[in-house]
């Protein structure tokens, strides 16, 4: 499956239009989410230039020796080294416009390399940038969006394996020394569960579902909250808010992204108000999920709910405040449409809603996030997972 | 940990003097692994810029919003949002340069968004091409080795599993209906054993190892070994040469590659025949490392090993013939030295020697891929597997 068969390529050839130019090109790796979009994800390692012809021609110029797992991949014309010059990709590019006799303007994403964009116009082409591209990838067509419901389904089993150890769990009183001062010590498998250890089992979990943790498995604990990107291997005690955030993807690209927070021992103060909060932000900001609505209203009305509860405003999310985190989801982690930008939301974009509050002085924080996708009658959340903070087995 | 604290920042040092410039930049997002080299592995999602001085200051301009995660993942200057010009990475970068006062020529990678080069351009500065960073990249630390021996002994976890699997699975005979053409089909939790399932427990142990599958999980068996990257979901039947090859992925972005092939019940004939070829030819191209080799005399002498024991030329590898692929890895799955360059190799070069033979009409290939450092005495397997065809359990 490649997206540029309908919704991609209309933009462009809409883009090509209206600049008379004479073709659109980009060059990327596999690890290119644009060049995933234009041609697929089974590209190879090295970059490959993808053009897209005023005359509506598809083309992939793969790099040297890999022509014919292109063909594969590929269901447009590739292009093999023997038949073009040039080793560079932008510079086999313009070699392919310069056989078609195009010439003129070239529309390109900004993101491709300067050096692809040098190669075209070295060879006569003005390189003009359009961003056809992003408006048409923030829109998912229906198979991107079942894509995406499978990726969420894996990643709630993740959350579900880190649910079930944490429920499963034994105590071990006292460790610190000082059994008044410390909660439990948790114990897994007859170790001291730690947030290494539980990032494994959900990342095994992930795998086993099918879906790759993508290295994007964040699991935190106590003082690592404040910055969970960071991974670390924390002990995690009985009455640790638990942050398990997940944004798998599956082998086409396509990027889930499902949070939530756990408290083996809750004592009922600060973790269940921050708890309430989160989760009435999370219902404030569904609400405002419809075609129409300008994206930074989510945020706003997200984070006025948090606010509400008596947390900070939003702060630099460091030392503590809150945070209404919203994005889209897709071929990148993180893309368009951005919930603190003024573009209105449509049916077929997919937002991920991650209300957070965090306290430094309270040692941890508490986030939810969930995918859901525009409809025409209002939204659908891509994946169901309960939102309660006390873990438990089914 | 990030490697421009030496070797990387000494060579744009070096190239800074060299063309007199004012500067070195870099942009990218968290999935570049230029950027990663550049500025560490904890980068935000959205586009970065990387600036070394000419003065010999590390700076870092995150996305707006990024500043304090930056912060806490950068070891240099962190450049706020706030206190300079500019939505776009490439924007914000010119307005760090003209605050410093810099002129002239600033260096940048190939690879640099054209977007951000026309940033540059705009404000005044010439941009030209370096790649001094390329071959600082190939040339591993202590510490990068490290990761990458670390990473090994995660994806010989993986290879283990997947052999503890074929070893321990059970046949059932005459599948297809017919007992004597057909071999015995492998049955595994009471399941068919097909590449798929295989491939979700490969993935499992390796994230219970702690390192990412990274989407570059390989299990293919019969006729997906035409293109084992495509993945798909075919029974194994006990007489299927499965290929099990991993390059996962450590959380600071580092890469493995360990691959091996296993047939449960191999009737001795050209799968044994096979197997001894890739074998000796993996003799053969780990002798040629040492340093001062040109690197295409690894590929060279591999491929003759294999085209001695009787199989076809290097082919396209689509319909049959032979592979001796080679390259390096580490922050990229494939990077320098590329075993085709004329390059020598050199202490630190970590290669990748992937000898394989594919035949179509045999149904399926043998491939041994390992991971070896060149050292100042010659060289050192970075993890160590047996290259055994019969799967044993230990």
């Amino acid at each position: 499956m490649t997206a540029t068969d309908g919704r991609a390529a209309t933009a462009l050839a809409d883009a090509i239009e209206a600049r008379d130019a004479a073709a659109f090109v980009h060059v990327g790796d596999r690890s290119d989410a644009t060049m995933r979009y234009l041609a697929g994800p089974a590209l190879p390692d090295r970059p490959s230039a993808f053009l897209l012809s005023a005359a509506g021609e598809r083309l992939l110029c793969p790099p040297p020796g890999a022509a014919s797992a292109a063909r594969e991949a590929f269901d447009g014309t590739v292009v093999g080294a023997g038949s073009i010059d040039g080793h560079a990709a932008g510079e086999r590019a313009a070699a392919v416009l310069a056989e078609r006799e195009a010439t003129g303007t070239v529309l390109a994403t900004a993101t491709i390399p300067h050096a692809a964009a040098l190669y075209l116009e070295r060879a006569g082409y003005e390189v003009a940038s359009t961003d056809a591209l992003d408006a048409a990838r923030a829109t998912k067509t229906e198979a991107e969006i079942e894509r995406i419901r499978a990726v969420q389904t894996a990643a709630a089993a993740g959350v579900e394996r880190a649910e079930a150890v944490l429920a499963n769990a034994e105590r071990r009183e006292g460790i610190g020394g000082d059994a008044d001062a410390d909660a439990a010590a948790l114990i897994h498998g007859g170790d001291a569960l730690t947030t290494a250890s539980l990032r494994r089992e959900v990342n095994a979990a992930l795998a086993r579902a099918g879906v790759d943790p993508a290295g994007n498995t964040l699991v935190a604990a106590g003082a690592a909250w404040r910055d969970p990107a960071r991974g670390g291997d924390d002990p995690i005690r009985a009455d640790d808010p638990v942050l398990v955030d997940l944004a798998p993807r599956d082998a086409a690209g396509y990027h889930g992204r499902l949070a939530r927070t756990f408290v083996v021992d809750t004592d009922g103060g600060w973790d269940r108000r921050a708890h309430l909060a989160v989760t009435r932000a999370r219902e404030a900001g569904l609400a405002e999920l419809e075609a129409g609505t300008p994206a930074s209203r989510v945020h706003e009305e997200t984070a006025a709910e948090i606010v509400a509860y008596g947390f900070d405003a939003v702060g630099d999310g460091r030392t503590g405040g809150t945070r209404a985190l919203g994005h889209g989801a897709g071929l990148a982690r993180r893309e368009a449409p951005w919930l603190t930008g003024t573009s209105e939301l449509e049916p077929g974009h997919v937002v991920a809603l991650a209300p957070t509050v965090f306290d430094a002085g309270e040692g941890g924080g508490v986030r939810i996030a969930d995918l859901a996708v525009i409809t025409e009658k209002g939204y659908e959340l891509l994946g169901e997972y309960r939102t309660s903070l006390s873990p438990t087995v089914d």
